[in-house]
C-alpha cells in the first residue's frame, strides 16, 4: 500500500542503515515530509531551511544543501507525484552512551513514497478532529523542530482507529493548545487568524509557515500566541495544515459541528496554484 | 575505543537494520543496559520485567523473556565483563505516518560493548556534579520507561565537556528534579533517603529499584517523593546510580562540596556482593 519506492542512503540506493546509527538508539536526528506534485517539490527551500535550522540546533553535522536540494529535485521529477521523506540522524554511534564526540558524521535516507489515495471532500466540506487524551511535554530546545522523537504523537495516534477520524488536537503538559499529531492547528476569532506559538513544544509546520505568509499579504490579521481549550470554544473557524494536505477545514470537534468560514476559504484560494504544482503568486 | 564487539538482530549476527524501522524514524522502542560480570548478566530478570513493562505499555508486540534472557545470559557467559544493550523497537513501519497498524514485528538488537575503563576512586571518593541547564518535558505516558526518545539526555550531555564531571542532574519543565542525563539520583535529608518520583518524567532505574529494596530491608526510611532545588541544598548526602556504576556518592555539586556519608556507604556496602558478581543477600 504506501511502502517506498525507492530508498537511498547518502545519495546511494540502500535499504538498511547501521544498527549503530544514534536515530535508531536516541531518535537523534530530524526529518521531513515533502510533497511533490507536476515533477516539483512544494517548498523545498522552506523544508531545507528547518532542517538546516534543525542540525544547527541539535549539533548535527550540517547538510550540503544543494546536494540534498538536487538530489530531491531528481526524485520528484521522476514521477508525477510522490512524497518524499527525508530522515537526517547524527549519524553511527562512535560510543555508547549519549555524549557526542564531534567526529559522527550525518545519516541522510531519503525515502519516496506513492502519493496517498484521498478524498477530495476533505478540503471541501472539512474533517473530523478529535481531543488526545495524551499531553505533549514541554522543552524550548526542541520545540518547533521536526526532530525524531515522537513516541508522543505515535501513542496519541494509537487513541483511536476510527477512518472518518483525521486528527486528533493535542495540549501540552501545562495546558496550552499546540497542534494535531500531523498537522497544525489555525482558528478564527473576531476575524483574527490565530495559531498556536511553537516555542514551548510542537512543530513550526512548512505549511504553516506559508499560511501565516499568505494570510499577512491578504490583510488578514494574524497572531501566534498561547491559546487553550477555551479559546477553541469560541473559534469560528477552524482549519487543519501540513505540507501534504494543504489546508482542511475542521467540520467537527468533538462533536461540535463547525462550517468551513470565510477566512478559511480564502486563504484555500491563495493557496490553490502552490497546491496544484505551481508557484505562489 | 568503546565499539561493540558484536551485534545481533533477532537473535542473528548482524550489523544494519531496516531503513523503514520505526526505531529509526520516530524513537519507537526501548532499551536495557545490562553490566555483566563474572559471567552473569546482573539484575537480569529486573531489567527484562521493565522491558517487558515498556512494550506493554507502548503497546509493542512483547518478546519471548525466556529466548531474550537465554540470549544474554549466553552472550555474558562467554567474556568475563561485558555491557551488554537490549534494543527493541515497534519494527519495521507497514506504512507511512505515526499509526500502529498492529502488524508491525518488534525489532531486537542486542550490542555487546567491552567493559568501560573506569577509575575505582569513584566510587569510594565519589563523583564531581553539575545542573544541567536543559530540562525535561513530562509526559505521564512515558515516564519510567527506558524508552528512545533521548534527545533531551544528548543536549544536556552536550552542555559540558570536562571529563572530570560525571553528570548533570536535571529538572522537569514545572522544577522538579528528576535524576542525572544517566543516573537516578537519591539524597539523605534528617536520615531519611530520598529520591525523585518518576511519574511525570525520568527513569525508573534498576539500580534505583535495588537500592530502595536493600534500603527498605536495611531498615532505612526510604520515600519516592517531589523534589525541588530547594531540598537539594539540605542534604546531608547525595549519590547517583545506573545499573553499570552502582552507587557513586556525589562529593561536588555545582562547586558546593559534599562528603560521602554513612548512609551512602552503607548502601554501597550491601549492594558490593552484587556488583562483585553475585546474588545480593
Amino acid at each position: 500500500m504506501s511502502e517506498p519506492d525507492g530508498i537511498w542512503e547518502n545519495g546511494r540506493a540502500g535499504t538498511q542503515v547501521s544498527a549503530l546509527d544514534r536515530g535508531l538508539h536516541y531518535g537523534d536526528g530530524l526529518f521531513e515530509t515533502i510533497a511533490c506534485t507536476g515533477g516539483h517539490a512544494r517548498l523545498l527551500t522552506l523544508h531545507l531551511q528547518r532542517l538546516g535550522e534543525g542540525c544547527r540546533r541539535l549539533g548535527i553535522e550540517a547538510l550540503d544543501g544543494t546536494e540534498v536540494g538536487r538530489e530531491i529535485a531528481v526524485l520528484a521529477a521522476q514521477v508525477p507525484r510522490a512524497v518524499i521523506k527525508l530522515l537526517v540522524t547524527r549519524g553511527s554511534a562512535v560510543a555508547r552512551g549519549y555524549a557526542v564526540t564531534g567526529a559522527e558524521r550525518a545519516t541522510r535516507v531519503t525515502l519516496r513514497y506513492p502519493w496517498p489515495v484521498e478524498d477530495p471532500q476533505l478540503a471541501s466540506r472539512g474533517v473530523r478532529v478529535r481531543t488526545a487524551t495524551s499531553c505533549l511535554g514541554e522543552n524550548p530546545l526542541l520545540a518547533g523542530l521536526k526532530h525524531c522523537n515522537r513516541l508522543e504523537q505515535v501513542l496519541a495516534r494509537r487513541e483511536w482507529t476510527d477512518a472518518s477520524i483525521a486528527d486528533s488536537l493535542m495540549y501540552s503538559s501545562s495546558g496550552a493548545l499546540v497542534s494535531g499529531t500531523m498537522t497544525n492547528v489555525f482558528m478564527v476569532r473576531n476575524s483574527r487568524l490565530e495559531t498556536p506559538r511553537v516555542d514551548r513544544c510542537g512543530v513550526a509546520g512548512v505549511m504553516r509557515r506559508t499560511v501565516l505568509r499568505l494570510a499577512t499579504v491578504a490583510g488578514i490579521a494574524v497572531e501566534e500566541c498561547t491559546l487553550h481549550a477555551a479559546d477553541l470554544e469560541q473559534a469560528k473557524e477552524v482549519f487543519l495544515t501540513n505540507a501534504l494536505i494543504g489546508i482542511h477545514p475542521v467540520r467537527e470537534l468533538d462533536g461540535r459541528r463547525l462550517a468551513p468560514g470565510p477566512v478559511t476559504r480564502r486563504l484555500q484560494q491563495e493557496l490553490a496554484p502552490l497546491l496544484a504544482g505551481g508557484p505562489l503568486a
